[in-house]
């Protein structure tokens, strides 16, 4: 199994906390040790750092440990390798360009008998049915909108689509952002936490590090952290329903859907708990 | 005026030398503090780093210089604004997806009314010429080959007609890497150099720091450096000219050309040598 992180807020926020007791999983406190990446946007920008070293001990992840970027959409992984070559290319999240945008996007799952009709506007680099259902999103958008950037709600439904249909193959919790969204898609396991005024203090599981939020955040600020498990142990984290896709904005959910699961795939899902 | 540094390899390679020597000029020993980037292909897989920070003091370049990756193909850049806001989305390299492949891209020069039509397959995401000519290239390689990657001859002479029609715009000195290939171009500064067996000793201009090539590299390896201004002072560096083009395989040049520079742009490529 893989982990996935991802953090969407309503100010540019640093994201040290969080990762440090997500990066203690790369290898300390779990056993997700065949690589990780963490993107950040700031502004249109995004920044994609990769590595092959446990997270736990990476010298990239020393880096983010230590230089608080601040961004308001982030998404990370750890890796535990079941299936594929712990090649750089395989790292999550993948990067593409779709109008004018970043996005990026991570899976923690697999997908089975998965061979997406890709037309050749987007191609995997590695060799991960993750990164071919990344394709195969960002070719749906572009087929369904050209040029034109949608509305919100229309792209919501559109990602709702695409997801009904990737998800017949298997286990598909992802992370997709724009920089100014960040969906999160559960097939059996993801959680998130709103944090916003007053703050209050939070402990880490993987670390013993407390912060209190309200000393660092002001009245306005918003932060939704998203995670395979709850990273606190202190605070009440909600957990995604199977089949939920959650879009948000801001630090705020303003989309939501559960698509059904069909039965003979939950069932395979529950059997099939590996990290593509 | 911004700087490029380049290299291409036969076997991976470590940049750090020529990386500590390029940095310096970030604000030490030059005045390019404007932010930098640098990419790096491992096999298929690229790695962009990318700051805002001045190159000689930034935690990220200080990660480059600390954390040895080989790579076979990298490219970097060194920015002193003169034109565009110092904003993350505009610093070099960029990157994009072509054929299953990544694509990376730095320019040093400025591109004067130069208004490409862009379908939409690739857009840029800041607003800089330097994008807007990447963006180029990769729609014309896409509409010349559709999903099929040429041979190295239809790739060099498709490069040569794109650069051909974008150099009237102005100053075009750039580099190109899809991780297999390198491409130069010069407009007006840009040097390059071919290490190979028997190595010698090299001495950095803006460091006091001297390797011996020959204690680290075998017989086989073979490095190419390409920069805006030679970086060692006791190696004899090759000038390209105004309007050359090279493209480097494994460290040796493969295909080379003179994409004449008319007299009206070469007159004001001399007066103007701002960096987008």
């Amino acid at each position: 199994m893989c982990q996935l992180l991802g953090m969407n807020c309503a100010t540019p926020t640093d994201i040290t906390f969080s990762f440090t007791g997500f990066a203690a999983r790369g290898g300390q406190t779990d056993h997700h040790a065949d690589g990780f990446g963490i993107a950040f946007f700031e502004n249109k920008a995004c920044r994609v750092f990769i590595d092959n070293e446990p997270c736990c001990r990476s010298p990239v992840a020393d880096l983010i440990k230590n230089y608080p970027i601040k961004s308001k959409n982030v998404i990370a992984h750890i890796r535990k390798a079941t299936q594929g070559n712990i090649q750089l290319e395989n790292c999550h999240p993948f990067v593409r360009e779709l109008w004018g945008r970043h996005w990026i996007f991570a899976h923690n799952g697999d997908l089975k008998n998965y061979h997406p009709h890709l037309d050749g506007q987007y191609q995997p680099v590695g060799c991960t049915d993750s990164e071919a259902a990344f394709c195969q999103i960002m070719q749906g958008l572009r087929h369904r909108f050209g040029n034109e950037e949608p509305s919100n709600q229309q792209l919501f439904l559109a990602i709702e689509e695409l997801t009904r249909e990737i998800t017949l193959h298997g286990v598909f919790n992802f992370l997709i952002s724009n920089g100014r969204f960040l969906f999160a898609h559960c097939s059996t396991n993801l959680y998130y936490i709103i944090r916003e005024w007053p703050f209050n203090k939070a402990h880490l599981i993987d670390a013993d590090m407390t912060v209190d939020f309200s000393q660092v955040n002001r009245e306005g600020d918003c932060v939704a952290v998203i995670a395979t498990k709850p990273l606190t142990d202190n605070e009440i984290w909600t957990r995604l329903e199977a089949g939920q896709l959650i879009m948000f904005e801001k630090g705020q959910t303003i989309g939501q859907a559960i698509i059904p699961i069909p039965l003979a795939v939950q069932e395979k899902n529950a059997r099939n708990l590996a990290c593509a």
